[in-house]
């Protein structure tokens, strides 16, 4: 266990748009043990605190939150874009650059007898993140720690997290923007 | 290892049209033994057989996808939808009901050395998984194991991934549409 994960995330620059340093978990996710090592420790972390639901947040954040349910044995739900989920779903709504965008969950998966980890590949503004806690809290569970591969800190994603008295934990950070 | 993951699935009836009965694997993966028995049957039955990545497809077989490749001790390649993925893509389409759609792969993610087991969560007619497998080979790479946890096999997706010469294996199959 002493892989350097940072350097398996791979940076493409002005992506989506001129001036923007995307950080790109495909190269970390193709590499076996680079994969392997991230899901540990974002479960380690993790370990023995009454988790009973990973929730992991569409699309990145399925492939590690995945991984840290079984890693954990605990059941995993999808928090999902709005309008995949098949049965009645809650709904919470969070603001992009431009306009409003709404998440979901199934209205009857959690309840005050749970507490959930949220998992994502990546904090960088925290809308999402941020979002995805309201929604959790609003079914009654424990919602209070939130893991994350890659942290952004200039966004200030994870501060309004912490705000929220949600405790973070990321695998790694990248200055700027 | 004796649960009945089938009972396990929710039939949502007219989702996501009227006729239509939705298998909605949510119940099964919110299900902590649930969610790691499926992964765990997934993984033994491609053991040992040289594969170096596990293939998800979005957004469902990312969830499964990525508990075998962590099983198994290999890679994971995301098939994303058009767009969807930060750097240079093959793509391939694939019919819709009404319409073409297309899904992509890094394009320097597989060559001639990589063995690449496709994992979704359910075979239907067998659309996407096809369009996968031509992406996968025409990135140089063998393809010829495709996983789900479901098979439809009324609809025919698995026999026309046997055509293509694929071997296909699945957890469990619902019959009718």
């Amino acid at each position: 266990m002493s892989l350097d994960l940072k350097s398996l995330v791979r940076t493409i620059p002005d992506y989506p748009k001129p001036g923007i340093l995307f950080r790109d978990i495909t190269t970390l996710i193709e590499h076996p043990d680079g994969f392997k090592e991230s899901v540990e420790r974002l479960a380690e972390a993790h370990r023995g605190m009454g988790f009973t639901h990973v929730a992991g947040i569409e699309a990145r954040g399925f492939i590690f939150g995945a991984g840290v349910a079984i890693a954990l044995g605990v059941g995993f739900v999808p928090v999902r874009k709005r309008g995949k989920l098949p049965g009645h779903t809650i709904g919470q709504n969070y603001a992009l650059e431009y306009g409003v965008d709404t998440i979901e969950i199934h209205a009857d998966v959690l309840s005050n007898v749970h507490k959930v980890l949220i998992v994502d590949d990546l904090i960088a503004t925290g809308g999402t993140a941020i979002a995805a806690v309201s929604l959790i809290r609003r079914a009654g569970a424990v919602c209070d720690h939130a893991a994350f591969v890659i942290d952004l800190p200039d966004l200030g994603g994870a501060d309004k997290l912490r705000a929220e008295k949600v405790n973070v934990a990321s695998l790694m950070a990248f200055e700027g923007h």
